[in-house]
Parts: C-alpha cells; sequence; structure tokens
C-alpha cells in the first residue's frame, strides 16, 4: 500500500496547507502520567483542530480540477470531517459531511463554520458512512474516506515523521485508534527509521477493532461498538490497511471511556490543552498503566484532537 | 526598579518551575488577523494556566523557609491566584486567594483543585486586594501582589527573553495590560535586547488605566472600572512600576470586550486554543485593526492565558 517514501512525499506535498506542530516537553505535571520523559504532540493545534488535516490535505491535491469542482464528501465522528470541510474550504469548493448522532455538537458548528453542509446520519459511523458513499455515488462528489485510503494514511503519517525528527530518542509512541490510518502511517515512519521504537495503540474497551483484529491476526468485524467517543468507534478497519498495520504496531491497549474523558481534565488543568477525548487517549493508556515507560525512556503521544474537556465545570 | 539582568537572573532561577513554551507559527489561519508574519507564545500551557507562573515562581524562590512555613496569599482576576496556589502546592503550604465576584467559575475550580482556600470578596480587584492585605497583615502569610513587585515584574518579563531568543527578526510585540507588570518586564527585556522593536499594549475600553497614565504621564486612578474581563480590571497602576513602564511601552490601544471575546472564539476555530478573553487581547488588537503590522514585518503575541472561548456553542 504505502511505505516511507510516499509519507516523505506527502510531507513535501502538505506543508504549505498544514503546521509544524510544537512537540512539548510534558514538563511540571502536578500528577505525572509516567517516570518516562512525556512529550506531546500538539496535533490539536492543527488546521481544523486535529492531524486529520494532513491526510485530507494530502488527498486534495491528488485531485484534477474537474474532480474538485464536483465537490468533497465524507463521513466522520468529528474531526476527519473538519479536516475535508477545511479542504473545501481552502479550495473554494461545496463538502457534505455525514455525522453520526453522537457527534459533538461543538464539532458539527465548527464543521458548518467551515462552509460546508452536515448531514446527521444514523447511530454509527457505519450509517453515517453509507450515507456519504451514496452521496458520492449521486452527485459525483469525491469521497475522503477516513482511514482506507492511501494517501490519507501517508499524510497521517508525517506526524511520526516530525515526531523522529524532533525528538530521535523516543522509545515509544502511543496513538489513539479509530480505523487505523493513524497509527499505520505513522507506524510506517516510525518503524522504518528507528526499528526498536514501539508503536502502541489505544482503543476504546467499547470499540476494540484493531486489538480484536491482531489478537486474530486478521480482519475482525465487531458485531457492536458501545463507545461513546465518536471518533475511536469503528466497526472494522480495511484489510489492504490492516496488512500493513500487523506489521508496525506492537500492542493495543484498551480504555475504559471515562478513562479518556479523565484524561482530557488532566490535559485542561496540567497544561491547558483543550483535548477531545480521543485526543487524550495516549495519556489515559499511561494513567491508568496500561502502557508503562520506565525512568530514562522517552515516550511521545499526539494529542490529536482539540475539543472541550467535558464536564469541566464538575473539575 | 528592575533591568535586563533581574530578568535573565529570574530566568535561570525559575527554570525547574516553568516550561519553556513553544512560539508557534501563526499561518494557514482562514481569517487572518495580520498582512505581518504572526508568531503566537503559548504561554496559556504554563503550570497553572498562564505566565503569570513566572512572576509568582520567582518570587516565590526568593522566601525563607520561616515566610513560607506561615503560607502564602493573594488577590487575583483569576490567572495571578491560580499562579499562587500552585506555588504554595509546589512547595507543600497553604494559600488563600481572594477573587473579585466576577472571575470565572472554571478558575475558582482550577485555584480549588491546587488546593488552595478561594475567598469571594467584593466586586472588584481593589476590593478583593483589601481582603488579601488584611489576611496577611493578621495571619502572617507572604502577600504576593500581581505586578507591584520587582521579582513578579522579573519573573513575567522572561517572556520577553524568549520571544527574543526565538524571533529576533520581531518587530512587533503586543502585551495584554491589567496591572501593568507583564507588559514592562516583557517591555525591558525585548528594549533592551532590541530597542528597535515595537511594544504596544492592550487594555480594555473599560479599564484604561495605563492609556490614562501614559496620556497624564502621571498614574491615574480610574474613577470607575466597567470591563467584565476580571483578569484585566485594575482601577491603578504603581507608582515605582510606571517609572519603568513608560520608558518601555510605546503605544496603549484600547479595544472592547466583545472584541477579546471574538478574538478568543478565533483562536479556538483557527487553532485550537482554549483562551481566555485576556488570552485574546493581542488577537483583537490587530482583528479590530488598532494595531496595523505590514507584510514583511513580524508580530509576536503572546497568548498568555488559558479559559475556555465564551459562548463555544454559539459559534
Amino acid at each position: 500500500m504505502i511505505g516511507l517514501p510516499d509519507i516523505e512525499a506527502a510531507a513535501e506535498r502538505i506543508r504549505p496547507l498544514v503546521r509544524r506542530t510544537p512537540l512539548l516537553a510534558g514538563t511540571q505535571a502536578r500528577s505525572p502520567v509516567t517516570k518516562g520523559t512525556l512529550l506531546l504532540k500538539l496535533e490539536c493545534l492543527q488546521p481544523s483542530g486535529s492531524f486529520k488535516a494532513r491526510g485530507a490535505s494530502n488527498k486534495l491535491l491528488s485531485l484534477s480540477p474537474r474532480e474538485l469542482r464536483l465537490g468533497l464528501v465524507a463521513a466522520s465522528g468529528g474531526n476527519h470531517g473538519l479536516a475535508v470541510a477545511r479542504c473545501a474550504a481552502v479550495s473554494g469548493v461545496a463538502a457534505t459531511i455525514f455525522l453520526p448522532e453522537n457527534v459533538s455538537p461543538e464539532k458539527i458548528a465548527k464543521i458548518r463554520q467551515w462552509g460546508a453542509t452536515t448531514i446527521v446520519a444514523g447511530a454509527s459511523f457505519d450509517e453515517a458512512n453509507r450515507g456519504a458513499l451514496a452521496f458520492s455515488e449521486q452527485e459525483g462528489a469525491t469521497y475522503f474516506h477516513s482511514f482506507a485510503d492511501p494517501l490519507i494514511v501517508a499524510g497521517q503519517g508525517t506526524v511520526g515523521l516530525e515526531i523522529f525528527q524532533d525528538a530521535p530518542e523516543t522509545d515509544v509512541v502511543i496513538v489513539a485508534v479509530g480505523g487505523g490510518g493513524f497509527i499505520t502511517g505513522a507506524g510506517l515512519a516510525l518503524k522504518a527509521l528507528k526499528p526498536s521504537l514501539k508503536v502502541v495503540g489505544v482503543e476504546p474497551v467499547g470499540s476494540p477493532t484493531l486489538h480484536a483484529s491482531l489478537r486474530a491476526d486478521k480482519v475482525v468485524s465487531l458485531d457492536t461498538v458501545t463507545t461513546r467517543i465518536p471518533t475511536m468507534a469503528c466497526k472494522r478497519t480495511d484489510e489492504q490497511l490492516f496488512a500493513l498495520t500487523r506489521q508496525v504496531v506492537d500492542e493495543v491497549v484498551l480504555v475504559e471511556d471515562s478513562d479518556m474523558e479523565a484524561a482530557a481534565r488532566w490535559l485542561w488543568f496540567e497544561f491547558g490543552l483543550a483535548a477531545d477525548p480521543s485526543g487524550a487517549a495516549a495519556i489515559a493508556a499511561l494513567a491508568t498503566g496500561k502502557v508503562q515507560v520506565e525512568a530514562g525512556q522517552t515516550v511521545s503521544v499526539p494529542v490529536c484532537g482539540a475539543g472541550l474537556p467535558i464536564s469541566i465545570d464538575g473539575i
């Protein structure tokens, strides 16, 4: 599907459309979540609020003027939709974003602020995705898959490149998993550059797609998805993608939705960072001890998406 | 009162207690607020959520064990109180923070989370401050003034040092003004390092303390303060401080509270940054055209405090 050269090419291509986000030293926490050195890759500061700007921009820049004119369409738990809406705004074309019912109102508002049409369709990503595919078929709009697309995966992988460039001493990278595009892209870059580096995924207990697939060593379809975190809800990854995922992911750990919400409050209290629960998933993996990093080791975690910490008043 | 060597000494002293915050290139905005190159100094990522951690830490490190044991006390519109509460927590001593009635509930919650006692006392900073002074007198707790203290001013000034170190090409720095400590400290550092650099203050129309004092060329007491932004409400600056302020501040512009709230929403939409209105004041000065920066010039602005963008649902 893709390799390091595709990711390096993506980094070059998308440079005019994304930000080089800081890798912040995670020092001075009142309640540290690891004995190791923590580095926070602030992807929540990307245009559109997440790393998804990278993959979507890489896809956008592959389209012909004719394809562009017919507009863009995507299904999303929120962040990918925001990124596609922003791509359309940058290009001056229309975007239609299909969303599951549990997406945050704040993300819907932002998608509209980018000028896109939002359609809430169904209880899950899969239902919303059917709507997006049907729309693409009818209207000719280019469909942006949120993970099963080599251009999207290569774009997300540029986060891995930058982590290695800024902190080659990194021993462990922990990545939140939805469909598996981000961890696969970032993992491909990181493992190619430093094979000894450990790549760990985090999934909600209520959506253990990749966890189950790695255990079975084949793509597994979940019967039900019960997480309330829409950006991490996914019944099934992609066959071609999984062939790469299994090569670069060392382990997937599972955390509760409430662990991620607590981790988002931690990021807000300790760092003034407003992350959505998936943006805090890697912190949850450390805080719960699901991933242990020893003193002297360096763990880099993307704070992958912006969002308002849940029940902030209740801190 | 102080000069560059004091600020350099503060930088060295406070290093173990604060973060080196990133200076983020403000590229890729959908709706740019300046023709110039915008750099965002992310002080909202400091421990306790603002640059106030710097001054308070510098003061803290000057205290004797005996002084420390008697605890700390401060009056604050929010951010200084958070910084003092955090100093006390770091040192394992008690802190009491006096706050005006209009301080944000979210900031009160964070101050309590640091383990401090909060006392809401009066409608304005000045009333809260009287409470803090009386408490210090009675209990022997060390009083941390939010701006009229050379150690506090030198600590805040370290932001200026870092901006110059990271972006010596900076032509203009825009700083939100409450009592005047931050702009004076940062201005002293910046003007000493690069005399041609322009230092511009921003005050609310409803609290033009420094604006009025610079116009009169002497410290002026405002009759009324009508801004609803507690971190920028101040009736009167300090005589000794003002003697320095007038040497380093080129100009003060006034913006409406609503301009700052709009700028906070801009930072959230464009950068995923959750800033309080004072944290967005410099952006408001650019967005309203009160400060004009030409193409080819570089303007660096501290995003000086974290907070939840007001009426986020209404975006």
